[in-house]
């Protein structure tokens, strides 16, 4: 239902907050879940906020698997050595963020809760378990150990306790490593405002972040090493910005297994592009058009069924933007065409970049002959993934988006330019990469053995993953009612 | 002065025409110049609107020259064998507008009516000169013969006639050929309002175009071929379309001196970027923020004085824009810089292409080599040229200009791609460009004489076109007055 129009004052346009029904603020809305730690229960903030928790409760209703690997296989390419060229789906709803963890190829299938292949950090993103264990545990141990170490610990999908304070039920940012990030980048904590925060609680996951080696020692003296969620935001938020800081400390998450370039993931750069972009600019924030304000029975509420706002188009957008939802579809359709056709460029020059430079080392290139083709590989990607890997960012920020992207292609096409000189210089004027036009046919390229990965998932699925619920249910931190009709659809079995 | 505030009202704004003060219209100003025929000289309407006419002569002031070769020497190579590559600057105020065509190297030094290089047509936007001249002689003749044919008859520069009826005062269009170019784009012309004629007069001249041979015959039977102005809008006005157009008629503006290629040269699409870009969409002509309505000794007129709407910022964008004129400055900033990034590096790889094309030619290579080669070229290049040959493309439409220069730089780096293959093909792997970083290695690459042509320049200066004038003021089209103080500067003589 639509609340109210604002009136349009500026370039792109201002929303002033005042206009907004924020019924949650920093100082709480006085109701408390639990009288110390967090709650990490979704169905006991249900209790309290029933209009909330049931709209939250509608992003269970985004339950498509859209299997972007066949949809775009040049991304088993690019990925290739990554966990990311095994198994990777357009987003689905929040309740689905936990399960989809799970079931994704990129997790694996341990066996017991000390085998890989990911580290605890990988559950950051997932669950208001995650700040309740490191509450608990403190944040280094939450950050050292495998993945499999918290299996019976994080149950509760993303919800309340990830935004949310226990004890007063205002927004609340539970991840300090958003708040340590925000110090890097010159942000002062206590200046954070109320309209703030109706960002920065989605920026604890929706940022770009690595894991940091950081060795400590516990209680016991113990010698540990925490792999530790870090923001690389200390020169700022763009692209280059945090290319630099990668560079500076020659970080990388991994070694391309084509090309051998030392990769950077960008892992959705959504708050960062967000950032660059004009609503941002205006002070809008991505409540305003995530999470509109609703009426039921008479009762105000953020709608807390976060999803893309064209898909509730009269009450997001056109609240602000006066004319007909045709001619708002169109305009965005075209920012969407313009960043696909970029995008395809840039990619299928970087797949290509890296089969060749795979073909160089095959003839014999050497380190130096191929040191700053890998670097422009590098850097191209970066830029690619930055511009693409968080949602929306063809309407965030639409032009930083294409500058990035034709950049990328610069980079990924001066790496092609080098290498047809490598390969000539080792015999090779003629050679072409394979095909890659199939998520078959480009998972090979990339060595993934994927019918084992699904065995092995779908064992681990049989076998430890109910280990752990029942361990959950009997610590009592997991209801199973919670999970009740849950689609558990994946890549590899819908 | 500040006269409006447009409410604003929608995705970026709408200002809707009624808000708009616009002493002129289709119908007439009810004020006669002339009982019939055209009157070309400025001065003459300067007696029924002196307001106006004393803004246009302000445009007097913009008389700086930037000779753009000097500061991207690049652009000497990439028009290698064309006009643009002997001379050209920055576009100065239309008060310029016919100096600057006398005077650019581009026009040469004729000796006589029949001496080139240039045709009639290059008249065509400089001077109410013009359609008086079609009204005289019929369009077919105007456009046959060479430039120098009508000297002694073009002598006004750009002013009321251009854009206004002689008879009723009203807007008008003078130039047929936009007509012309509307109606095969689909505009039926008896359809275009009050609003539409504040951007179509602009488009007279603000349009992409070529020369397209005519071949008629002379009411005594002569035999003649006219060149005649034509905008190539049949398939739609964006780059594609255009480009589409001209690949049908096998049409080239030039042989590239260097690397063959047949190229296009964009001529300043303005109208055209314009219209695929935010403000046109939401029906703002160019009149609204290039001549804003002001107020002398009480009386409201439109201001005439042409020029980047930055430059009195308060009385143009932020009519509109309800922001500090700082943070409007900062925003239009960034979009410049994402665009000269772009632009940078697509005109450094076509650059680049022409001259390993022309190192290829040189080793050897075929027409069958080289084919696809210079059609990337060719496309590269078009989509560069029609991003940023117009005016402040890069704010028109910031996203459709990054798209262009992108995909610009992805087509020229897919010919040096094959390049590097031809060339080792034919035993020069190692092949570098030379060096282009000033005007005048870039110019001595292009074979440009500009010592030769600069003197010839001037002769033509102290002899035709001091005839010309003199004729002119014989004839009575010409009142010598309208250009006392004119700066008579040009790249060749500051």
């Amino acid at each position: 239902m639509r609340l109210h129009k604002a009136l349009l004052l500026s370039s792109t346009f201002i929303i002033t907050t005042s206009f907004m029904v924020v019924p949650e603020s920093p100082a709480g809305t006085g109701t408390m879940i639990k009288k110390e730690g967090i709650e990490s229960r979704n169905e006991e903030w249900a209790k309290h906020f029933p209009l909330q928790y049931n709209s939250w409760k509608q992003t269970s209703q985004s339950e498509k698997i859209i299997d972007m690997l066949e949809k775009k296989p040049q991304l088993a390419v690019i990925w290739a050595g990554y966990g990311f060229a095994k198994d990777y789906n357009a987003p689905r709803g929040h309740y689905y963020a936990l399960q989809d963890n799970i079931n994704t190829l990129r997790t694996g299938a341990p066996v017991g809760p000390i085998t890989g292949p990911m580290p605890t950090a990988c559950w950051s993103c997932k669950s208001p378990d995650v700040p309740r264990m490191m509450e608990k545990d403190g944040e280094l141990e939450f950050f050292t150990g495998k993945w499999a170490k918290y299996g019976p610990e994080i149950v509760n999908t993303i919800g309340c306790g990830d935004c949310h304070d226990s004890q007063t039920g205002g927004m609340a940012l539970s991840r300090d490593y958003l708040k340590r990030g925000l110090e890097a980048s010159g942000v002062k904590l206590d200046e954070i405002t109320k309209n703030d925060m109706r960002s920065l609680v989605c920026a604890q996951c929706h940022s770009e972040y690595y894991f940091k080696k950081t060795p400590w020692e516990d209680k016991d003296g113990n010698k540990k090493v925490a792999k530790v969620v870090t923001f690389p935001w200390d020169n700022g938020l763009s692209a280059e910005e945090m290319e630099a800081y990668y560079d500076d400390i020659q970080f990388k998450d991994w070694t391309h297994k084509i090309s051998r370039a030392p990769m950077l993931k960008a892992q959705h750069p959504g708050y960062e592009i967000f950032k660059t972009g004009i609503h941002a600019r205006r002070d809008v924030s991505c409540a305003d058009c995530h999470m509109p304000s609703s009426v039921e029975d008479g009762e105000t509420y953020t709608n807390h069924n976060i999803q893309n706002p064209l898909d509730d188009i009269d009450n997001t957008c056109l609240s602000c933007h006066d004319q007909s939802e045709e001619e708002f579809r169109t305009v965005v359709e075209q920012k969407l065409q313009r960043k696909e056709q970029l995008m395809e460029i840039a990619m299928d020059n970087l797949a290509k970049a890296h089969l060749e430079a795979g073909k160089a080392w095959e003839l014999g290139a050497t380190e130096e002959d191929m040191a700053d083709i890998l670097q422009d590989i590098r850097h191209g990607q970066w830029r690619w993934d930055y511009s693409i890997a968080s949602h929306a960012s063809f309407f965030h920020a639409p032009e930083e988006t294409l500058r990035l992207l034709a950049v990328s292609n610069e980079l990924a096409q001066t790496a092609r330019l080098k290498l047809v000189k490598v390969l000539a210089k080792y015999g090779d004027i003629a050679y072409m990469a394979p095909d890659f036009t199939t998520k078959e046919k480009a998972q090979a390229l990339a060595g993934v053995p994927l019918a084992k990965l699904v065995e092995e998932k779908k064992r681990f699925k049989a076998t430890l993953v109910k280990e752990w619920e029942k361990q959950a249910v009997k610590n009592g931190v997991l209801n199973m009612d919670s999970r009740k009709g849950m689609s558990d659809k994946s890549s590899y079995s819908n």
